[in-house]
């Protein structure tokens, strides 16, 4: 059986990671969906799927590597043709994870498996929370896996997302309990 | 070192394959980009992308699959971005192989070191042959992996070529000695 | 002569039938194009052109279908070919009804006569606030055409609302009087 | 039911007509697709999208345009997302009118019923000899309804052609036997 | 020596021209790019870059004239590119004068020279803050060359805003101490 | 008066050269645009509108280059809009300069005032006979002006040519008499 995940990754943090992996035990194969693959430098969208491709290979373990595989797609912004879009580059799927509603509703319709991954609580990593921290230099690294932290410095991550326009905020108390 | 491979691969063919493996020997990594990714149903490009990454899929051994990385990129018909627009999808790359001019042009002006690779000769194998003999009902199995041979049969590919518009036509004398 | 009026419908409420149907009474044939046609599944666009076309059809009467043409006409984001845009896609056509400054504005800048529509007003018909209405499981038949009503139940508007991000909020007390 | 034809109709011909009307006589309501509805004013597509549209309206009969639903619909150029770029445009429908062989196969593979039209036999009715003969000033006018003659004048069609690139030739002996 | 400077000049106001000389004094060329080229008819974006590159023309002394490009050059909304994208399009460069951390950083990492401009300060001439003064009919003409306030007033800009959605507003208290 | 020429100039040939002299005779201010300014590296369009900028001002006196602008614009492939499309990006013109039968006919329904220009003969001075002659390794360097002949060796424009894959072949005889 083959699985199909979406994130766009905007850091992977280890929420994502143990979402990804929970469903990988499930399957046989796994396809990891980069979303947003031409966005960067952006607020929402800092880093390029090339960025993000690396941050995954890094976190992976090659036992992992040679069974799941990574696959930048952009979007359209059509969510009537997005089912049919993803089906085009990617070879056939069984099954989708997802805690999407829109996705799972898109895919469900299209007449594919939809499940949840329960991995990961979003009130315990945030991406959201994540870009917030890096740009307000408050501490993010525990929050992200290792490899990732270091490539998240050697591209000087802070300054990519006060370059993109974020301001320092102060939390607002909402986002990583796990800190 | 990592190295970066294009191609189209409408179909895969025992060619392409050799190339794959020559560039892979040469590197720790390999990309292998499938080129023209959002193009399919016409006749110069039947095969969806996620059709092709099924092929690669089938023809790589477990191990090459450990450390080659298939990533579908859509043309973008701007060849002053083209590298740009790879390099946007991709994890970091060192050296690439190819042997299209242009290719080879646009990568070197770069900055990227280019080599070709010598495994076949477009004599022996090409595509738009293969293409060619499939629509006219001639003998091509041979001339690609067994898997792939099987999947374009399961996918009628025969009726592919003809619904996108192409007309049996008797061999002009040229491509495929691999007879 | 033939009149021109454009809107989004999203959802088709009985304001907009009304202008229609005054727009029409003025007219020999009229158009009415749904605008923003390759948008859906957003809060501020969730249903289809198709959908759309299809509210359209099931609240106009037999002869009004005979003299009256729905276009569904993509976004082209640059407003200065908007009007080109437009013409392109639609028979000649002598009147533009709308009550949009900036729809008024580059008609009439092409030359077009352009003419306000009387019939509604946003205080009690407003789509907008039908949209908050649904989501929030508030009432909201009554302010749309009985079809309509149905066929919105009928592709669960409300889970359509959600999936794409809405949440049930309270009124701000604007909007839709005729309650 | 309601059924769906796909032409281009540059120019709209005895043979198309033919081809709706058959289609119409098996349905309730019946959808008319102007494909390449963005193209215009080359070889290949002349005609806008709006011209064509007026060709139908001024062809049908007040029934007929009752019943029919005229939408031009742009190309994506992405076959693999065609159907679901038709359908996202579209009231739902039921059976599909076609004879060209991809549109058969994409509406087949998405569950369509999919009917030929027998109407008009290519050597009796082509657009293409039709745009070579108004080109090379050649008579034309028989091959299409009156009201689109007049209408191909009144816009002088063949400048049309020639600003367009094309040049007069002779006829190969093909196409429209109906002189 | 020559040099390369990007606006929207939404409009073209006294800072502008202010950087635009500073930069021309250390160049013997100099490039103008107006960003977001076809953007119009926004709260954004009122001006087309047509209009925007008249306020230029209108504002340049003949010498200017003779030595200053004026390039429209439309987003591409992909950053990673954006360099490629504004290379494409203009003769060649050598230093970059910019106060946008974005731009300067893009442009660094392709090996640009990047300078800021220092000659005005966003509190005293602010393209946001006129555009909100001109909406809501308080003084704006001085923030401006001559020759741009006539025309403002010719295309009637307040309009033009009102028609984009610009509702008018009380300052902030931000902008323009230019007063 | 601000009349308006519009090329490609694949390369800038002498013809083209005298052909903007004239025009700017008769007029103010000339605007020259570069069409297709997004294409390159192809057959047809090899060089950037960067490249094309550059051949244009190196070939300019200095008076010319304060009267003349020099502005890319991209194809829209959509011809229906191609006037507006242009308008938006210039300020105001009152006539133009073309001897494309398209060209002059979409000015001509927009309301511009059309003039041929008469100062070249494609036999004299074609730009692909030029870049059949550049493939070839012919004479080509007294077609073009002397600052272009210099610009494009130093790009190495035959493998540039070649790169985008051009044969070299021999002269079918016609174009270029100017040898």
């Amino acid at each position: 059986m083959r699985g199909l995940i979406v994130g766009r990754f905007q850091p992977l943090h280890k929420g994502h990671l143990a979402a990804i992996r929970e469903a990988f035990s499930k399957c046989d194969d796994l396809i990891v969906v980069i979303g947003s693959a031409e966005d960067s430098h952006t607020e929402r969208n800092p880093f390029t799927a090339g960025e993000r491709f690396q941050m995954l290979i890094s976190s992976l373990t090659p036992k992992e590597r040679s069974r799941i595989f990574i696959v930048p797609i952009r979007d359209l912004n059509r969510f009537s043709l997005w089912v049919s879009h993803v089906e085009s580059h990617l070879p056939p799927f069984d099954v989708v994870f997802s805690n999407s509603d829109l996705t799972r509703s898109l895919f469900a319709k299209a007449g594919y498996e939809v499940r949840h991954t329960k991995a990961y609580n979003p009130k315990d990593y945030s991406a959201t929370e994540i870009r917030r921290r890096i740009a307000s230099d408050e501490k993010w690294e525990h929050l992200v896996p290792g490899p990732v932290a270091r490539m998240l410095e050697s591209v000087d991550a802070r300054q990519r997302l006060l370059d993109a326009g974020m301001k320092p905020v102060p939390s607002k108390g909402g986002g990583c309990r796990a800190r």
